[in-house]
């Protein structure tokens, strides 16, 4: 039987999970932020400004911007937003449209001001069951819209509820796997982007991939180490959802992170920097908000440590990166 | 007191390492191939053909065609010829030679046709003390030349050698970690560019960056398993000795490995292919060394082998990355 499945999001990743729902013949509720996007997406078939160039069928979709008419009768509610609007997005709605509902959230980045990751926050504050699924890469959205073969991870302690959903999913570039690690996998996606911000100042500062790889391979433990204190589960590093999702972002010349740290290592004041990026740029909260949780667990996190201090506390991006020239082994 | 070190091999890497160890006040003899060469260097204070930007300091610096004249005397020995020659170089040394030397090994690739690593081949082939140390990257010789901050890894089993040696090293822009695993490190140095040839064919094939980060995360797994069936002992990964390493060339889009791969995947045939690459491309021989070793410890290493199986056994690329779509986890 077709499931009925809401997504939340009208972004390029919540414009990917609609196509990818859809097309696996689900019906699709889709919350959107105005009436013009809903009638836009009915009249021409397409996200007017995100992944615009995919193509929807919307025999199986319906545009919405009432959350109740999205999530009622919903038997998965997916929240694809952007971290920065998690909160706003929370307050309008209400615990009794989805008690019936699995939630699943596929967010990467802390929900500001909170410290918590999204899954924790909404689940949390709408007083809904913690049992949640991530749905997770590594997929850039735009590889979705060409139909290019990806992996699609889905983490949750409820396996059989993971397979009822993984039979959902049935375009033929898709493949998922499975995961029992809601919480770790949402923190590598989260941290990761800190380490793509490294590499875009060490960058900026002529560091060569020598140097760099050591700088990767050294964040790369520091991720772990938090990962495995605030989230202690047995888990290998080296599995796509947490290592493919790493690399693709941490390691790609192409990021929004990435972009950010060679603006700053550049000598771009952080605000100004901030400023020049079209699109929200998780790493520089995600720094922020990491900085507050590692307080009370000391850990020896240098690459870490050095990036909060760029851009949160005014520290120098050459002689930071002359430092851990020194720490790093 | 300044060591005599002795350098075998003229290619940019081995010309790396006789400025770093030259210009750290080090007596170094160079054994070059020929005469022709040898008076270059003298007149030019460069060598012709390999990383002649990089300008040498022949106040410390022997050029030798002589083997015998480069070795005797020598505290320190380092073998630093493309995995191809090591067979011809041996040949032309005698033991008695480096009876009182400290080998160190800095090669990457299995030595044709006989399954084994080159720090054991020689020291073996030599009756010498296998106590050999290999001195490894991430390191790209090009940017040593541009005095890019580089990290230079030791490794082997008696500590204080190692220190000794790193002591030589004093070039600002270089900083020396020690490790103790000589056979792990020369095993990952040659795997890896296995997995570049393997990215190299998907990106022939328009796989993007979704799969591709799922398939080089697979084929880490798989080095791990291989590196800790044939030299088990305890290792982390993530140290940058390994993933450093294994990240600069499996993942980078300019190794000579990856475009060999990518060569094959539009469908040139192999032989054809190899002729279009002006260098040595390890990972081609490499791939064929290991499948004999793979022989008997069955293991369950897709990526590796169907490397193989495209490179040496004519399977068609594209079905072999068919194939993998369904076996990477």
């Amino acid at each position: 039987m077709p499931e009925k499945i809401a997504v939340i999001g009208s972004g390029s990743w919540a414009t990917a999970l609609v196509k990818i729902f859809s097309e696996s013949g689900n019906k699709v509720s889709w919350l959107v932020r105005n009436k013009k996007q809903a009638d836009y997406i009915v009249t021409n078939k397409r996200n007017p400004r995100y992944l615009s160039q995919a193509e929807l069928d919307l025999t199986f979709i319906q545009p919405t911007t009432q959350p109740a008419d999205a999530l009622l009768q919903a038997n998965w509610v997916i929240f694809a937003v952007p971290a920065a609007y998690v909160q706003t997005t929370v307050q309008q709605l209400k615990n009794e449209w989805m008690q019936q509902a699995q939630i699943i959230v596929s967010i990467k980045g802390f929900v500001p001001g909170t410290g918590k990751i999204p899954g924790q926050y909404i689940t949390d504050t709408l007083h809904l069951s913690n049992d949640y699924i991530v749905l997770s890469g590594p997929c850039h959205a735009e590889e979705i819209a060409l139909h290019k073969y990806t992996y699609v991870t889905l983490s949750g302690q409820d396996e059989s509820k993971l397979i009822q959903l993984q039979k959902n999913i049935t375009s033929p570039y898709i493949k998922t796997i499975l995961n029992n690690d809601a919480v770790g996998v949402e923190y590598v996606a989260i941290l990761k982007n800190i380490i793509a911000i490294a590499n875009g100042i060490a960058d900026s500062l002529q560091y060569g991939d020598n140097f760099k790889a050591v700088l990767t391979s050294n964040a790369m433990r520091e991720v772990q180490q938090i990962v495995n204190k605030v989230a202690p589960q047995q888990r290998d590093f080296f599995d796509s959802v947490y290592f493919g999702d790493l690399l693709a972002t941490a390691y790609s010349d192409f990021s929004r992170n990435r972009t950010l740290g060679k603006l700053v290592g550049r000598g771009i004041q952080v605000r100004k920097a901030l400023q020049m990026m079209e699109m929200v740029t998780e790493g520089y909260y995600a720094s922020k908000e990491l900085h507050s949780i590692l307080q009370s667990p000391r850990l020896n996190v240098p690459v870490i440590n050095s990036v909060y201090r760029i851009l949160h506390a005014h520290a120098n991006p050459y002689y930071e990166m002359k430092l851990l020239e020194q720490q790093l082994q």
